[in-house]
């Protein structure tokens, strides 16, 4: 092959890298912008067939899981069946502070990211509730057919606080896991499987890094 | 064309996509470092000359119409005229969450983002007052001469909370919105028009997403 | 040289230029993950030998002087000398809001970046203390071979406030400053030499900006 085709080459690889890293960034910021509105169809369209939500220690498997989790029973829960957002309920999920890696084979992508929610429901919408969430994903992202795709979202709660009297008065499990006696299908809308690793506030742990360290390469080795 | 020319050409018209989408980011977020200090001379030379802003159902036509609002309303409002910040307030906009697109003319380019705000005073710089809001926009932007300007700032808040009470409490139309007795220049720091679209907390709606579903590419449509 | 390796240099060069941006902001993310969970070593990790911390007025020098401020004093005062994070202990740095810019030589870099802390301890793990603070960072990089690393790392808080009363109640200097008596190593944990500049909410200023205006080209320059 020529210079000018080694060099050719090289550019287009690269070039083809920061675009992907930008499509799973705008991936990742489409799909807060989605749940922010509570449009679960478009939140579910997301994801590849072969996928997992990992959520409150469940597991939801496949596509179908995660249709299961937002439509059959966040949509559900939420807004009453409407595909988008109703009056005085607040689920706002603003999304930051990306760190995107696309491994070698070029179609499996890594995204960690931060959320920091708004959320509850208006004195004039029912039972008044309102609160503060801190969060981070460690997600996983599949390349098919030029697209990319949610493989594995992962969201892991960091602290939650009520808006009335902030993270320091949290209860411990402030949020109930899911445990093996909620799987489905004996629970028509529970996950697939349990995931042992999750804590919440006020226990504190690491979710592993994806990437190594910056500067020293090193990969990521708990204590 | 040679394959060469062939592959350096798609090469460029790539790597100008990526540049511009970095400069769009850069200059909205440029908008909110200036603003979150009241820079708003530098806010008002972000706007090309035909352009619009967006505020409150009030729209703000081309750049004299941007100086109305940001020079001879915000400025004489919030700061006594001053070009910086004052003691004692504060209005911090952080910017997150980007979704830049460009068009395939190149000179088109539209930026999704979301902001929240701090802002308030402090007991010791007059009437005490604290709040947060949790916003969007949905923007426009122009390339002239190579130089990407705003065409249309369109900030949507979502959600609006004192610091003592939480969004919880909010009242209704609680910042009153621009209705056709306002207009400039019977008005004289009044808008251009008024855009009927936008709510407000409690009521919700969602800002039409200027770029298709990222996986079904499915152009927004409202339910 | 060719026209073809005219237009193969300038698209490396771009690229180059993307590519540092890209890693510049993921090198500051990072640094924003390790602080969130008290991951003191692999903070210090980041920062070139030649480098300074600007904390609070102070300024620690070299990356002994990072060591001095992340380790012997945070890891000894907030973790108990543990590398990692606490039962009960938050300090959660979200990051947004980034502009990176690459210098001529491409190997000297800068980045502006907005932070909002959520902080305190839990009633169950000791004294009990919650606070929120917006700040941001002004810093510069260096690329050392080939790896980009922190140089400067400027902190600047914005406004802080405890969850209980907010931005409007902050007490003045509410984070004594460093001063001339607590320089190192007459004060063991100390900072090399005294910042004059920074001023705390309920005082305001304006951190400069290491970018021109993004249309005008005007270089930033103070009222």
């Amino acid at each position: 092959m020529s210079t000018t085709d080694t060099r050719l080459s090289a550019l287009e690889q690269r070039v083809q890298r920061l675009e992907d890293e930008q499509a799973i960034r705008k991936l990742h910021h489409a799909y807060g912008y989605y749940i922010d509105k509570c449009l679960y169809n478009e939140v579910v369209e997301l994801f590849a067939e072969e996928s997992e939500v990992r959520f409150m220690r469940g597991i939801f498997k496949g596509k179908a899981g995660a249709r299961r989790l937002y439509i059959d029973r966040f949509q559900q829960n939420f807004t009453n069946g409407n595909n988008g957002p109703v009056f005085g309920f607040l689920l706002d999920h603003p999304q930051m502070q990306d760190i995107v890696t696309i491994d070698d084979s070029g179609t499996i992508g890594y995204g960690r990211f931060r959320c920091m929610m708004q959320a509850g429901r208006h004195i004039s919408a029912g039972e008044k509730k309102q609160w503060w969430e801190g969060g981070q994903y460690e997600n996983t992202y599949v390349k098919e057919d030029g697209v990319w795709k949610i493989k594995v979202l992962n969201y892991r709660p960091v602290w939650h606080a009520t808006f009335e009297d902030g993270w320091a008065y949290t209860q411990p499990n402030y949020v109930p896991f899911f445990t093996e006696a909620d799987l489905y299908p004996h629970s028509p809308l529970g996950p697939d499987a349990i995931d042992p690793d999750p804590v919440l506030w006020p226990d504190m742990d690491v979710v592993p890094f994806h990437y190594p360290h910056p500067v020293t390469g090193t990969p990521w080795q708990p204590a």
